[in-house]
């Protein structure tokens, strides 16, 4: 491997004299492509250097891809041979970015010009070199700045002026302007590599998603919902304040081996199944389940929720009751074992004879495919752009690969939550290859610890240029210990976490809000009577439900940028571990919030922060307010050190936002 | 860019599913080779994992570059992904490693057979998916390693036997080791990268460098030193344990504007000038200052040195006095300013009018790599096999690129040591594009913490891999502030540090041992009659000469292989800023050595030391003896904690061997 074009000949290779190494962001030697908003920066930094003490110049390119010719922006040296500079993505799609950078033999004049004039040296030699460049400079330039430069070297030249004349015209500024616009770059050294940008809207970074199964909103208790009765909640869910309404499976469920309640094996006939058993006579994951409505019924669902601000995501989950039309019409997708029968899905010694797992093995894995991806294809043609992909990895990381890819070709828009909950490198390979966002650990990460150094990893490593969180404290698979056993304060704590740590969060409602606890029996994190498995009606009044100050902290969220991204959080320090502190700020730090939470969801908690005066942007010797957005209350704060106290009981929390 | 090998069909492709990443070590992505002497480990690592949650099988892939076909390491699982092998480099040259992984679906039909039994499931339909796994890895085996797994298929379908016999089998050692040989791996994926190895002698890690100016080797004072004087210095070099002799540039020295003692611009007729100052009427870089003796003098003093177990190493400068035959005969090769003059070396203001710097930018630039690489190849054909190249970092970065990879080919057993002291990247590329050694900033690393700070990022981060440090106290440019000020102790303490802590390491002497310390006036690193400038003659067999301390030094390097690499280097805490305290212990721990040393030329320094026990392999509860190689003292300690204290007036150090 080298790091100079492969086209370049053996002649003009030798003498390519600036080296540009340690690139950043660049994702496993560029294999991957970073990923950005539109609006948002892409900053580029890179160890460049020479032979020599000469002056170097080094431009950052970039293009979108597909456009001929590359933008070019001039780096700025930083120090110890590292430079950097920037561009905007205002675009979908995807952009390319470059650098090339070459020895400067002007500017090295230049400066060494100075040195031999303070030094009080002849420099009368050192002129006509000087006018040699210019007159360089001149030939490639053309036009009235080819007269212009000629005419300059002509003055460095002149014997009618007198040495320090000419001098003030060798280092006047316009001439140091007007060579930067025609350097020699016939040596430049180009980096090696095109590296890319995938550039997502702005849901990618910052949204809040609300998951709700559809068969649970009917107005009647017992009564299988549907897509008219989502329609009829859309206000519910728009007065909290989320922007994307997620639904599980809604395609039909099968009766071979449907689970019944609490995942008994063997269902009653009125059981209506886990809505991830996909595919019945009826149809599969192109189909929607007639319970639920019509395909009609579910577009006027999707026009309806744009009315208030709210953007439908569907659940792909790739995988088949015993019942779905691909078992019959594809058996060649599926694993056989040898007595013939079809294997279902198991992680021994559990068995879950309801599904079967597509087989990514099979010699018919091109049209199998080309089938998966048209799934998504049909959605979007229904007007779907956000797709929660059900456990993608299980899937090839090549089949995501290309079907991301393909997808993202002609539509830009579509936004991809990986549903990984596995190995660390496993969940970040997903995140690389495509997934716009990804589901993480936060649910599991409770002290103050955890949360540092978790929240550390995701937003100040270069993990952030691929991996984008979204946060999740509950969903129907994950009721966790602190939630069982914290109750109302708990969901609080986790609500107020989730939607300030990360920009993108969600919550499975309207067990959230109802801070529905009770685990089903042996320790784990199952629901008990989960709504995987029956149809639930919840009551949407109840006076303790938690809809106010969700929709307390998702109006926070849209008036206050600083929580719109997740780059700037830094952590402060407090000398109470059941407390954490932390701030996030808008690109320009006109928005500063800080965030106190109460990690104990028993008992009052209190202690000192030791604030970063610095990361805060305050001047450490004046005063300044804090004001608490979910209380209203106003303190008046000095310096790093300030008292902080939180019950549990009545908001355990404070949303600051700072002034000075 | 992709991770699979490109020749693979579209079809193949989709069904790898194993991903092969952060590959340890690999420098640039596989840009640069790593560096290992003969007889060390490549230990590599990987992360590797596919989709899902099959078994896998790793291996690491080596072979001799030039050799067909890779011997094959079987790869140990760590945690999170992460998989392990190493191998052993035994021949100089380059080597290649890859990786190679699979979904060994025999391995993971076993481990969920255990669990099935171990929940009491009947097994028999997986007994028959397994027997039909070693039916194909029979059809892949032939011989008698296929009959045999042909019968063990038998035995696992076989209706004679009962279940429990044929789980039995099923699980037999000894079927998973032969299934273990005859892996399905047509869906392996391989590791895109080959990654090389430069593979050097010994002495590449591990030599003790003494240099020394010839000219001042003369028996008698006033007189011009000659090869043959330089074998009568032999026995002398070699009592203090020196196995490298570097001599400054040996070729004829320029006339026209040579400079005379003390650096002053013109010379007197006595005057010899500068040996950096290469060429004249006599010669170029391919000739012998005729007052040092004949070609036929120095390959003698080449042979008598390896009679005393020392090497000569030469100076390669690529640069010229005005006299050099390549002013005349190849004017193109040099930079030629506007009034016709041939620019001479600057560092504006500074001027240095005896010496032509190269052109690399010349259109002739092909000829004039070829003629450079030749003086390369005609010291080797003299006999040569170290070079010590004079600022590598005013030359382009390709031709050392260039030059070291070709020689090396023919010629493994070079050894080229970079003398650039400049920015840090510069002096890292160096080392990764192949020079076998390199230069550090040791002489300006004084306290503690720069000691420590700098040590640890070259011997614990990736750094090591590709630099190897060479730790020089003292050079005839750089007569230091501490040694200026700290006297003999000063020279003693450094002495120890770059012997201890650097296994390659070298002093410029008899500077060094006589602890020559008068630096010309203005605050400069410059000696006050530098030897560049004039011949010296140096008294030996003064009293207080530390050549019996440097002796000893050496005698201990030699006597123990704990200070014979530099990765095993730890440091430990001394509750005295004054006071460092350092570790380093043979590769099976059989020799442990710990090093204290008083960074405090003037006092009595004391404290005590919090040694870590496990990074020395002591154990805690037990005491264990130390035993100072410097002064045979020997002491009893017990645990962290033990007392220290070192007068630099007499030894200001401890080497320790420690024993338990």
């Amino acid at each position: 491997m080298q790091d100079y074009p492969r086209d370049m000949t053996e002649c003009e290779r030798g003498r390519r004299r600036v080296v540009i190494e340690g690139v950043r962001p660049e994702i496993d030697g560029g294999r991957f492509s970073i990923k950005r908003a539109t609006g948002e920066k892409v900053i580029v930094e890179a160890d460049i250097f020479a032979d020599g003490h000469d002056s170097l110049s080094c431009v950052l390119k970039y293009r979108r891809e597909g456009n001929e010719g590359w933008h070019e922006i001039p780096m700025r040296s930083l120090v110890n041979d590292r430079w950097r500079a920037e561009f905007t993505v205002d675009e979908l799609g995807r952009y390319l970015y470059t650098l090339e950078a070459w020895v400067d033999h002007f500017k090295s004049w230049r400066q060494d010009l100075v040195k031999r004039i303070e030094a009080g040296q002849d420099v009368s030699v050192e002129l006509l070199a000087g006018a040699a460049l210019v007159e360089e400079a001149g030939a490639r330039a053309g036009g009235a700045d080819a007269k212009q430069l000629e005419r300059w070297a002509g003055a460095l030249r002149s014997k009618q002026q007198d040495l320090p004349h000419r001098i003030s015209r060798a280092l006047d500024e316009e001439l140091a302007k007007l060579m930067d616009k025609y350097p020699d770059r016939r040596l430049a050294s180009t980096y090696a590599k095109e590296l890319a940008v995938a550039v997502d809207r702005e849901k990618s970074r910052f949204s809040a998603w609300y998951e709700m199964f559809p068969r649970s909103c009917a107005t009647a208790p017992g009564k299988h919902g549907t897509f008219k009765d989502c329609e009829r909640r859309l206000p519910y869910i728009a007065s909290m304040g989320f922007d994307v309404l997620y639904l599980p499976p809604i395609h039909p469920i099968g009766r071979t081996h449907r689970r019944g309640k609490n995942n008994i094996v063997g269902a009653g006939p009125e059981d209506p199944g886990s809505p991830w058993a996909i595919g019945s006579y009826e149809g599969g994951h192109k189909s929607i389940h007639p319970q639920l409505g019509t395909m009609n019924d579910f577009k006027k669902l999707i026009a309806k929720a744009a009315e208030y601000g709210i953007e439908i995501a569907l659940d792909i989950a790739f995988q088949c009751s015993p019942d779905h039309p691909y078992v019959k019409e594809h058996p060649e997708w599926f694993h056989r074992r040898p007595d013939g029968t079809i294997q279902y899905a198991e992680n021994p010694p559990k068995k879950y004879q309801d599904i079967y797992p597509i087989n990514f093995e099979t010699d018919h894995w091109p049209d199998l495919w080309n089938e998966l991806e048209s799934v998504f294809l049909f959605w979007i043609k229904q007007g779907i752009r956000i797709f929660r992909v059900d456990n993608p990895h299980t899937k090839p990381f090549v089949f995501w690969e290309k079907v991301i890819s393909e997808i993202k070709k002609n539509y830009p828009d579509v936004i991809f939550l990986s549903e990984a909950f596995t190995r660390p490198k496993v969940m970040y390979r997903l995140a690389k290859l495509g997934f716009t966002q990804s589901y993480t650990y936060f649910a599991w990460r409770n002290t103050k610890w955890e949360l540092t150094q978790y929240f550390t990893e995701l937003t100040q490593t270069d993990v952030r240029d691929y991996f984008r969180p979204h946060l999740w404290p509950n969903t129907p698979d994950i009721l966790t210990a602190y939630l069982q056993s914290g109750g109302r304060p708990a969901f609080m704590t986790r609500l107020v976490l989730a939607a300030t740590l990360g920009a993108s969060y969600g919550i499975y409602g309207p067990a959230y809000e109802l801070y529905e606890n009770r685990p089903i029996e042996g320790g784990s994190e199952e629901y008990l009577n989960s709504e995987k498995y029956e149809i639930k009606h919840w009551d949407l009044d109840r006076p303790d439900s938690l809809k106010e100050l969700i929709g307390r902290v998702n109006r926070i969220r849209r008036e206050n940028s600083a929580l719109q991204g997740d780059w700037s959080l830094r952590f402060h320090d407090v000398d109470n571990d059941q407390i954490i502190c932390y701030s996030k700020h808008s690109e320009n730090s006109a928005n500063i919030l800080l965030m106190v939470v109460n990690l104990d969801p028993y008992h009052v908690q209190a202690g000192w922060t030791a604030l970063s005066m610095d990361a805060l942007g305050l001047d450490p010797h004046r005063p300044y307010q804090v004001h608490d957005l979910l209380t209203d209350a106003r303190y008046q704060w000095q310096g790093a050190r300030n008292f902080v106290q939180l019950d549990p009981k009545i908001v355990p929390a404070h949303i600051f936002s700072v002034r000075q």
